[in-house]
């Protein structure tokens, strides 16, 4: 069972597109986040401040990244990285746990 | 922001009822253990195992505790306690985030 040890959680969650994506903050001692969070069936589009790293934990999903024009299969255990102030789309065709680090 | 300093976060989510409902584990330093979690409107039956402290952070539900025929209205910021070994139910009006204490 993988664990994030010595960090600190923010008791509030993130809750986007009416709750069918939501998340909660973690920090690492070294002042890094990341977000732990589910996205359920759906399309949906995102802004990065930060450029991103995206691991999916589970799940089934397409990507389509910015500059790109063709969507990319995402399994569990794979990952993607996304461009600072940037825009990217998903589209999640099962239920989907995943780990974003900002970069 | 309200946050738990000095845990440990178990990465894979929880997930129930097809993720309506799910949370993330988290341990702290004397071994207790919390979740934070989302439900997203519904009815949902929940068993316990330990007895559980049940703190809405924020969200719109009642909830029928074993033993009683009455559903309670409960909100943001009020909290209820179900016994171990035990059932109870809740009907979720708008998006629920809760913090979980096994007592």
């Amino acid at each position: 069972m993988s664990e994030f040890n010595n960090v600190s959680v923010v008791k509030e969650a993130n809750i986007y597109f009416d709750g069918s994506v939501t998340s909660r903050t973690i920090y690492f001692a070294d002042g890094s986040r990341k977000t732990l969070g589910i996205m359920l069936p759906g399309e949906y589009t995102f802004n990065t401040g930060s450029a991103e790293l995206m691991e999916i934990l589970s799940g089934d999903l397409t990507v389509l990244l910015p500059g790109s024009s063709e969507w990319v299969a995402v399994k569990g255990g794979e990952a993607f990285e996304v461009p600072e102030n940037s825009s990217f789309k998903l589209k999640i065709a099962a239920i989907t746990d995943y780990c974003c680090s900002f970069l």
